[in-house]
């Protein structure tokens, strides 16, 4: 009973489907009808133009992203328990050829305008000190925390009047929009985002990620990026029918609120134990090492966080009657 | 009716059942069981110690070894015909972080010792010239021609005299194996290549090509460069099933097979036109403006390759009435 | 008697006396009040408005110009024996990050319109390959030629035509304006030239280049890019001084007549040897290596630039009685 | 009457007629004899054999030293204070191809072994994480505090049981040996340094700063990445004098002991307003914004640090009745 990590979960049946409905000849790269649908059904779905690239990854989305706002002398604000900051390898760096990240403070995992203001404040405007150029937010966050269409906006109201873009890594988006109610847009552009990485592998797709640009100039150079960073598949459409799946009848929708709705379990079951509140799909819990040791016991698996901590994730797949075991394993602690 | 390019062709039916085999929950990354079997089964195949790491794209395996055999100031010795010089839109130099490709002359997209030794040899061995530290070479090549057990053997011959890596391009090996009968062993570390790109997406693969190291100390460090290029999937077992498909009963070698074959038809059917010998899977034949409409006319598909030539590719999955109807149409131009 | 290169001549009295005279406090950086002075005296001379940055070689001028026109994922138009191509162990691919030199063809390192259009036009405007941004010359060339205004505006003409950027490596610049009588303005802006780099130390200087940017809004960036290829030296007045002093009363044309005459007595001498015509103050001869023999056991000192070929090269400071002699030792030959 | 920085002081005379003296002749790049005289007589200095390499900048010497010390890939520990951090523009990311910079914490910018340890432990050794390779250290530091050779070897030791290199920003070298007493060799590669920016420039030179190598090994790669940054002067005889003139007769160590006892009278003067000790040539003192107005008006020029803070730095050329005015004016607020 697998509470480890959402990123192997299993990969839905209705984009498996999808990818033996794509198994036809068509054109190379993403010249295919299905690539080509992608501007559009996302469009529909977030309600303005916009550009859509597939990528095997959300580092390789995010840091496609952070090139287009970020040149390699430039500056990227972002938390300092980020993904980019701490879980890709110098992605980052690598893709904007030596930009820095900046990191910043805030519970959770969560920015707000004022601490970033207060990174990008302690950066005296000269020629020797390296300016940010970007903000990167992660929704839902790294510790399971949503940020609020109106935290957003604050954000991008922040970014804006500083000249800074604004990127959102939505790895866990699925679950941020299925715990506000808000819709895509109000979460996104509306609130000043310029681009989104939209995350499916964590949540039923198998090898596609969304890179959505609401600025639709930055997409240009990205189609450059991407090739030339060996990302630009042949068979393409096989990544972009996975999307396609994930969007149709908003099944990525259906899966977040599964998936949080069984966090949402655990977190009742362990409410004097709670880390962080869980607003997503990741509870963090206070445990001494016999507890975690009891819950591994009793066929649990999970992530040590940090002494005293454990994380439990769940996924679109999770097990409903492991899940429930698992609910009443912390109760009994 | 699509001759194309090989690499639209149709995912192998066995290939999308291992996908539906490989849909259970198991670990991320590479931990997975299909990703762990990889350098057994292949180092079975190869006769020896290998290192495999799968990557999502040819580009992506080639830089990934060119990376690896050369650093930033060096030089990388191809043919000025190489997908890598021509193809994938400045990977190389990205992955390398600047490095250049130094193109060599030869029929065919096929460099011999002496064309790559005429390289070398023009750059002056001071402070001010990039030395080259690699030869990469394409097998079977962007012309469809292959290297034999004995050319390849010569190469690395004068690859290890000077101290240079060799890289072998395999994005149609399987092509290369099937026409000239050796052993994938004889074909490339017995022959001194130290990293093979083993093609799969061209031959019946959807998403996934394997880098091969046959000096598996290369390995190390490349697994952190591939997690920093975004390349680390976390759902990896969908990509290691699919070359543990290709590999197993040799499917891979029965598919390049059926596709020379294919192309061999299409070779004697035009054989008074022929531009390059036909020893894999691409046609490349003289043919008018004329001639090449009514080819299409008859509802064939090709790339007009320069003014006069138009190339036709088969791949796994070519019909075999199509090529059939194909090859009595060239022959009645 | 040294014929070898003009890099390693002795740098002018006025130069050196310079240096004193800039010893005194003064604001670090590019903020002293030599530093300030650049952009008004090479605008005067230029008869335009520019930005100047010094750096403290060719090389850097060179690269930093091209990442100002080029971005990682272009190319650079080059003849195939540019400095940049053959001469700065990639320091152009380092600068640029990764962008690709095309090479181009012409006699004497010289291109012209049709040879850079031919380069340009075998490249396919799609997204595998990499696509031209930027053309660079050298005036004088490698070879000791010279880009007549009416060269340079045919050129310039067609980067405009084709949205290429336009740079000038002008080591030898003064040695270009000396031969044609041109105006700067002439060789530079008016032909099209956007960036040029104003070469002092092959003209006795000691450190000091100049970056002239003829569109100023590229400077803004570069000042950035500089100050990370540590290139910033706080004591810049000590290389802004040189250049003023270069510039004062026109010594650097006076320095390039010099040593433009000084290579004409050469070339008088070695009429019958030339292998190309001597425009600036590099002569290329057939010799044999007896030849060479003769002419080094008499003192003389140059470079064997091929088999069967010697360089011989002038500078401010060639003593003109050893040019004399020089010029009767090869008539004697 | 200027203690803003040592940066913009003037240059020694000694100096100076070094360049005089250099004005003959010889050959370019570093094939000259001053430059081949380096290794000699810094290794007599430093008592041990070792390889330097003359650049023009600190940020050069110190971005060519992590270069050779930290993949693309890795990681350098420093404080979070530390000039690479915060002073280079992104010039560490840009020479080592985008390592990561890992702060640390540490009172005046002084790291100790539990706090690289601190670091370097909060990094989960896995693929997702960029590893530490080197810790960089500045002696002085920022804050003109200093590294004894205990201290330093401490770390040393940390970094040889870790497997990381060591690298010291030697730019303020002179006022650290001056303050210990101790020998270059005791506080650098006896210590366990492997590797030394040797500042000049702040300490009477022009334009030339010694990168030093303990592990001569590392040389070779970093020659060619000089070139590559367009850092390999044509003239490199006038840098290379410059350091031999320092190096002469100890001028380097005078020119650090005048710097400091300067600092020490004014130090003595704001003993009572010290935020740190003053054991180089920067004096950081605690003074209101009237206070600072009142020095101003009395003709001295230095920098706010912070508010409340100002920082006063002396260099070798300090005028002697300046500083006892200032002194008695520090004394008089």
């Amino acid at each position: 009973m697998r509470f480890f990590s959402d990123n192997a979960a299993a990969v839905h049946p209705r984009v498996l489907a999808a990818l033996g409905e794509a198994n036809t000849l068509d054109t190379a790269y993403d010249g295919d009808r299905w690539s080509k649908a992608l501007d559009g059904q996302l469009g529909a779905l977030f309600e303005t133009a916009v550009r859509v690239l597939w990528v095997p990854t959300g580092t390789a989305a995010n840091c496609l992203a952070l090139g287009a706002l970020c040149p390699p002398w430039g500056g990227v604000i972002c938390h300092r328990d980020a993904h980019i900051q701490n879980d890709e390898a110098g992605a980052p760096e690598f893709y904007t050829h030596g930009a820095k990240l900046m990191p910043g403070e805030g519970a959770g995992a969560k920015l707000t305008p004022d601490a970033i203001a207060a990174v990008a404040d302690a950066v005296v405007n000269d020629i020797h000190r390296v300016q940010p150029h970007a903000v990167s937010i992660t929704n839902a966050t790294e510790y399971g925390l949503v940020y609020r269409p109106d935290e957003v906006a604050a954000i991008g109201e922040l970014c804006r009047a500083r000249g800074l873009g604004l990127h959102m890594d939505g790895a866990r988006f699925a679950n941020a929009v299925a715990f506000t109610g808000a819709s895509p847009a109000e979460l996104t552009w509306r609130a000043g985002v310029d681009a989104l990485s939209f995350g499916f592998v964590k949540n039923g797709g198998m090898s596609a990620e969304a890179l959505v640009f609401f600025r639709p100039e930055l997409a240009a150079e990205t189609l450059r990026r991407r090739k030339r960073a060996g990302l630009l598949l042949s068979k393409g459409r096989y990544l972009a029918a996975q999307i396609l799946a994930m969007v149709k009848d908003d099944l990525w929708l259906g899966c977040g609120r599964a998936a949080n709705a069984r966090a949402a379990t655990l977190a009742q079951a362990g409410a004097s134990r709670l880390i962080h509140s869980v607003e997503a799909n990741e509870v963090f819990l206070h445990a001494t090492t016999e507890e975690a040791a009891a819950l591994r016991a009793q066929g649990f698996d999970f992530y040590d966080w940090a002494p005293g901590e454990i994380r439990l994730v769940t996924a679109w797949d999770s097990d409903e009657e492991a899940v429930a075991r698992l609910a009443r394993a912390i109760g009994a602690l």
